[in-house]
C-alpha cells in the first residue's frame, strides 16, 4: 500500500525523534517490512543490495539497483535516490552516504552477507538493531493500517467461509493440493502475496508449523487451515479448523475448551492490559482443562506489515497494549498422534475495546464426510 | 527435495573439505538455500532462529524451535537435533554449541538481528561468509539435482506454452490479474512455490522488475511474462513475450536482435568458457545492432536451490563454465516509455554442450488482438 507522502514524511519525523533519543546516527534499511512502512518501497530480496540510509540529522537516500529503480514510487522530501550500475558496489556507496558514524541502526532482515561488507567499511561505527528505532512505532497501527487490516482479514474471512461451507473439497484430495487452491483463493480474494497455507489434517495437526504434504486427507478427521497474505502491504492469518464427519468426544471436549480460552483472550485483550496477561487468559483456561502440556506455543504475535511483528503475546511480555496494537489471539491444543486444534483472529486493541479483523464463524464447522 | 542420506552426508564431508582449505572452525546455516541444500530442511522466515552449527572437527547440530522441530527429516549421522522452548534463548544454545572458535562462516541470508546478537555472545571469533565455504560446491549440480531443474523447467514450459496459445486471456484484464492466474497455473503444474510472476505491459515492460499492477493490457501492446518458482526445492525461471496483434516494426527489429543474441549466448555456454565471455555474446549482438544501452543488465544468473546463486553470467566475472553449473540466459532490450523484451532460459553446462531446461517456442509468439 502506498500511503500519501506526508505519512511517510510523518514516520521519518517520529522515527528521527526515537533515533535522538537512542544515540542512533543513522538508519539502515533493506529487505524487510521497516523500508516499505517508511518509504512504500519494497526491496526485492535478492543479491543487488537496496538500502535507505537515513541520517538522523541529515537527508535520506534510497540507494537502488539502476534496473530496479523505476518501481520507486518517489516521496519528494521524505528520500531522494542514488541509482548504482551492475558493475558499481552498493557497499561503499552506503558507506560513503553514512559517514564515519558512530551507531548504525540496520534493518533486523537485512542479509547478513551485507552486514558483514558494511562492518568492514565501516570499521569505527557500532551496528544496533533497527527494531529500537522502529518496532514501538510500527506496533501502534494508524487508522488508515487499521482500515488496511480490515480489509486482508475480511479476503481471508471469504476463503474460511468457503472452507467451512464445504465450497473447498477436502476429503480423497492430499493436503497440498488444498493448501494450493487456498493459495489461489486468497490471491482472487484480492492477496498480491500468499505468506503461507498450512493444511493438517488428523495426527498431522499436532505439528503446529506442519507443511502440506502428499497425504490424502480422509474422512472422520479434523483439518487444520492456517493461512494468510498481505493485501495491500498488511497481512492477514487466521485459523479455523474443520471435522470431516461428527468428531470424536475428545476432539469435541478439547474444541470447547479452546473456543473458551480464544474468546477469553480476545475479550482480555483491552488498552493497558500487559501482552503476557493476554496469554494467560487463554494458557489459564487450557490448563484449568487439563490440556497445559498440549498448548506448546506462545499465544500471538503483532501484525501489520510484517506478519510476525511487535508486540508478540508471550509470558514475559509485559508491555502493556496501546491503542492500534495488532495481534493474533491463536492458541492452540496439540495431541501429538491423534489431532491438532487451534483457533485464530486478528485483533486491534481500540478505545473501544478489542477489535477482531476475523469475523467468520468460531465454532468447529462439521461437514459430511 | 529430500535426497538421500548419503547425499548430505556426501555434501557436508564436502562442505568440511572447504572448510579445512579456508581455515573455517564453525559454519552457521539459517534461513537460505545452504541449509536445505546441506540438510534437506528448509528453515521457516521467522523470528524465532533456526540454526545449523556444523564443526570442521566434530559434530553438526540443527538447533531448532520445539514448535518447528516436527517438520525435520531426520539424517542420521549428518546432524543432530537441539529443541528450544519458548522461552529459551537460542543464541545462547548456538554460542555454546560453537565454542570459542576463532572463525565461523554465517549463511548470507541469515538475519541481521542473529548475527549482531551472535557478534555479542562470540567476541572471540570472526564471521565471515558461508557462501566461501557452500558457493562453489553449489554452484556444480549433480545428476539428480539437473532432473530436478529439468522437471521444474518443463513445468515452467507449460505455463509459457498456454501463454503463446492464448490460453491465458490478456486483452482487458490487469497485468496483476494475469500474475495470478501464472502463478496459479505454477502451482497447477507441481510448484510448490512462486518465487515471482512479472506481468508488464507496453511501456511497463522497459522496467526489468516491474511489478505486476492494475493496468489494463490493450490490444496492440507487447507483453513480457517472466515467471518462475521452487518444485521439489529447484528453481524455475522463464521469460517470453507476446505481441497482442501485429508488432511494430521496431518491435519486430528489436526482437530479431534479442533473439539473435539469446541464442548465441546459448551456444556460447560451453565448459571452459569465462561467465563473461558468455555474457560478451549476447551483448555484442545487441550493441552491435545499436541497441547496447537499452540492455542494462547482466545476462543472467545461477539457479538451483536458490532463485539467484552462483555463477552469475556478467562482464568482470572470469570464473570457466565448469559442468553442473545452472544459470539463466536472459537479454533484454528496454526502451523507455515504449516496450520491452526480454528472452530467457535456464541452462546447464554438460559435457555434451549447453543443455536447455526450457524448450519451448523462443519466436515472439503473435496473438490476436
Amino acid at each position: 500500500m502506498t500511503a500519501p507522502t506526508a505519512a511517510y514524511a510523518d514516520r521519518l519525523d517520529r522515527v528521527r525523534g526515537v533515533m535522538a533519543e537512542r544515540d542512533v546516527d543513522v538508519l539502515l534499511l533493506s529487505v524487510g517490512a521497516d523500508l516499505p512502512w517508511l518509504t512504500g518501497y519494497e526491496a526485492m530480496p535478492l543479491e543487488r543490495l537496496t538500502m535507505l540510509v537515513a541520517h538522523r540529522d541529515g537527508e535520506a537516500t534510497l540507494v537502488v539497483p539502476r534496473l530496479e529503480a523505476p518501481r520507486v514510487v518517489e516521496q519528494p522530501g521524505v528520500f531522494t535516490i542514488r541509482r548504482w550500475d551492475e558493475t558499481s558496489d552498493p557497499i561503499a556507496i552506503v558507506a560513503e552516504l553514512a559517514g564515519g558514524v558512530r551507531t548504525a541502526a540496520i534493518g533486523d532482515t537485512t542479509w547478513a552477507r551485507f552486514l558483514l561488507a558494511l562492518q568492514q567499511a565501516m570499521p569505527l561505527t557500532s551496528f544496533v538493531r533497527a527494531v529500537e528505532v522502529t518496532g514501538a512505532l510500527r506496533a501502534q497501527k494508524d487508522a488508515t493500517e487499521i482500515e488496511a487490516l480490515r480489509r486482508a482479514g475480511a479476503a481471508a474471512d471469504r476463503v474460511a467461509t468457503a472452507l467451512q461451507a464445504g465450497d473447498i473439497a477436502l476429503v480423497g484430495r492430499t493436503e497440498a493440493a488444498v493448501s494450493a487452491e487456498i493459495s489461489a483463493r486468497l490471491l482472487a480474494e484480492g492477496h498480491h502475496q500468499v505468506n503461507f497455507a498450512i493444511v493438517a489434517a488428523g495426527e498431522n495437526a499436532a505439528s503446529p508449523h506442519h507443511d502440506a504434504s502428499d497425504r490424502v486427507i480422509r474422512s472422520g478427521e479434523v483439518v487444520l487451515c492456517d493461512f494468510g497474505g498481505s493485501l495491500d502491504g498488511y497481512c492477514s492469518d487466521i485459523t479455523r479448523c474443520v471435522s470431516l464427519g461428527e468428531p470424536s468426544a475428545q476432539v469435541r471436549d478439547a474444541y470447547d475448551v479452546l473456543y473458551s480460552a480464544q474468546a477469553a483472550a480476545v475479550k482480555a485483550a483491552t488498552i493497558g492490559t500487559p501482552c503476557e496477561e493476554v496469554d494467560a487468559a487463554a494458557r489459564s483456561i487450557i490448563a484449568g482443562a487439563g490440556y497445559g502440556d498440549q498448548f506448546i506455543h506462545r499465544t500471538g504475535h503483532g501484525i501489520g506489515v510484517e506478519a510476525h511483528e511487535d508486540p508478540y503475546i508471550v509470558e514475559g511480555n509485559e508491555l502493556p497494549l496501546a491503542a492500534g496494537h495488532a495481534f493474533s489471539i491463536e492458541p492452540g491444543i496439540y495431541v501429538s498422534g491423534a489431532f491438532g486444534l487451534r483457533l485464530e483472529d486478528i485483533v486491534v486493541a481500540t478505545v473501544d475495546g478489542p477489535e477482531p479483523m476475523n469475523r467468520v464463524a468460531h465454532e468447529l464447522a462439521v461437514l459430511d464426510a
